[in-house]
């Protein structure tokens, strides 16, 4: 088999940060051989949004090419959690805890990569195997200087912040990953470079072809400026409602909407090159940013889903309707009805009442169509009402 | 059980570099119970000198006082060897040859130590068992810079010369012994003291009590300036003929004389004391020195060898006699006889034909009693000859 190796060498560059050495891939490329093409992966349990996807829609399109991929998931570190334990987020988990997690992530990955032509793999099969004399040895590869050149020990030993020594042999440990299964590509994000040269270090000590590596930038969150986070509220959830889906994607900036087409739609980057003049000459952003939304929510939930939303977008914000459905909640009280802030907090619309007082103070917070101005408004037992939080989030709670 | 803690911390401090922390060695044994005194040593074959007793002997008055003395064996790292390949002194190590060499090392040990009260212990028991997510825990107990502050990793930093991780490991490791073992007490070289915290912190880590440390200086050779060492050739062997033990120590200074008393000798503190008086008085050193090499040459052979080399001594250098025995050597010419610096070589009294040279040239040969004058004297075949190099060293040669 022979690869289209210009073709193969477009796909890898899309979007990408750094590829080193792209003439070292062009090579391994030609050889015409699948390339097993590896992403380490934290055993938490994720719960995805769009941001992480970036790195997973890269290794879907490397196995639209035929490439061999493996999700390493990194159970050995998982397992051990962090020693010091200052870092409380990073409790050590059982394995049991570790193959719940797995399946969880998995699951939502399996919504990019196909499932068929992915191999999960746990690196405690190799890395407990070491023993404390193999992870001697492998110490043994690296000097102290060189660790101390990554950017972040580096400024955490001039800036007198701890480095545990500990820290000094994960790095290590991801790149005997590579060894252990032949990486010949590495992906990460840019915050992964300096790792990942480490596994082309250790590949060259033990003899193999040095893999290349890939580094994918992090992804803008809707506000177009921070990355995409959840503490930062600027996010699409991959489980997100196909509406609420629709409504974010729909409200971000045309130069954001053209970064998202680079790193997050499939579709071939001549028809978004198209697509950019096309609405350069004239056609509406508009146009463009719903085609994005609408494959982002087919790749997720279905295109049945994604025209559903776009047909409810549409009818509530060019006629101001209700959505076609809404949760439907009821409420028992003690017999003296609920204080709206209580109400909108009840029917899951608001995370707390204090949301909800600001609501009705910046007016957006409407009962059956009707701004609230009177936070100690009270609707009464056996009332059902329709329930908005700013513009879409609705609710129909019957109070008893 | 109350042990007399001013004569206990006396023999501690006898000879010691530095004794860390007194006051905390005071609390332990005001206790009343044996404490359990750990050394480390790495499995290689020795051959051991004078130098080197100088923490055996220190073990065995602490033998003699109640405590329980741990001879530990590094058979972990001697298992591992150098992985990096620079330091050719250190090859990895098979079991059966670490067995043969702590048999070799102990051995020669028990002549100082009490074999009923010494513990033999292999870290490999411990530190293998760890496995490589126990090694990283254990890297997690210490930060990078902290290890940094050992004076040779500091000068090896600052100056670019590469250290390799794994060389942060091996402090920990042999801290980690001090845990497994429990140790109350950790002896080793002044060279040693960084690591011996190491134990003392890893313990707090773990529950412990910190160890105390005590280290002890290095042993300066015959020479009195350097230390003790088989390369510069200025050292008393433990397996030495009882001649040869004789001979090297009545040639010390008699400074040194007595820094062997404080280090070498197990006479109590305050008999060297009186001893030293007495020659201060007039007493001639002499007598002092013999007793000092009386007492080793029992040690390591007997007290009969020890008084037969006292009597051979006296009547070699005081009448001029030949020593009793002497080894009987025949060479075989091609028919011209043998020019001396070849004989003597060939004899093995000296280690070269250069140095044979260099003794003619010094007056330092002799033939049948007769100093050589003439480097080109030959000794004809058919001839018995006693040739010999300096004070010492002796042959009877037949040439054929």
């Amino acid at each position: 088999m022979a690869f289209d190796i210009e073709h193969h060498l477009a796909v890898f560059r899309r979007g990408a940060d750094e590829l080193l050495v792209e003439s070292e891939l062009a090579a391994k490329l030609q050889r015409g051989h699948p390339l097993r093409i590896k992403e380490g992966f934290d055993p938490t349990r994720p719960d995805l949004h769009l941001g992480h996807t970036v790195q997973f829609n890269k290794l879907r399109q490397l196995q639209d090419l035929g490439h061999h991929v493996i999700f390493l998931i990194g159970d050995f570190t998982g397992l051990i959690g962090d020693p010091t334990g200052r870092n409380v987020t990073r409790p050590a988990l059982s394995p049991e805890e570790i193959a719940v997690n797995a399946k969880t992530y998995t699951d939502q990955v399996f919504l990019i990569l196909d499932r068929d032509r992915t191999e999960v793999a746990f690196n405690s099969k190799w890395l407990s195997a070491l023993g404390a004399d193999g992870m001697i040895r492998l110490a043994a590869r690296y000097t102290v200087a060189r660790m101390l050149e990554r950017d972040d020990f580096a400024k955490r030993y001039e800036g007198g912040q701890p480095i545990a020594i500990h820290e000094f042999l994960y790095p290590l440990a991801q790149g005997y990953d590579s060894v252990a299964l032949k990486a010949d590509v590495e992906l990460g994000g840019t915050d992964q470079k300096f790792n990942l040269l480490v596994g082309r270090e250790l590949q060259r000590h033990y003899g193999q072809e040095p893999q290349c590596i890939l580094t994918l930038p992090l992804l803008e969150g809707l506000d177009g400026v921070n990355k995409m986070s959840k503490s930062l509220d600027n996010y699409v959830g991959i489980t997100d409602p196909p509406n609420d889906m629709f409504g974010k994607l729909m409200s971000i900036s045309d130069d954001l909407m053209w970064r998202y087409y680079e790193l997050l739609s499939f579709r071939p980057m001549s028809e978004v090159a198209a697509l950019k003049r096309e609405c350069a000459e004239g056609r509406n952003p508009r146009d463009a940013k719903v085609a994005l939304a609408q494959e982002i929510i087919a790749r997720f939930h279905s295109p049945a889903a994604a025209a559903h939303a776009l047909a409810e977008f549409e009818s509530r914000f060019r006629d101001g309707a209700l959505p076609e459905s809404m949760p439907e909640v009821t409420l028992q009280t003690a017999g003296a009805g609920l204080a709206v802030p209580q109400l909108a907090k009840q029917a899951g619309i608001v995370e707390s009442t204090s949301e909800a007082l600001r609501l009705i103070q910046q007016r957006g917070l409407r009962i059956d169509g009707e701004v609230v101005a009177d936070k100690a408004r009270v609707v009464p037992p056996g009332t059902t009402v329709v329930i908005q939080a700013g513009k879409r989030k609705f609710a129909r709670v019957t109070v008893r």
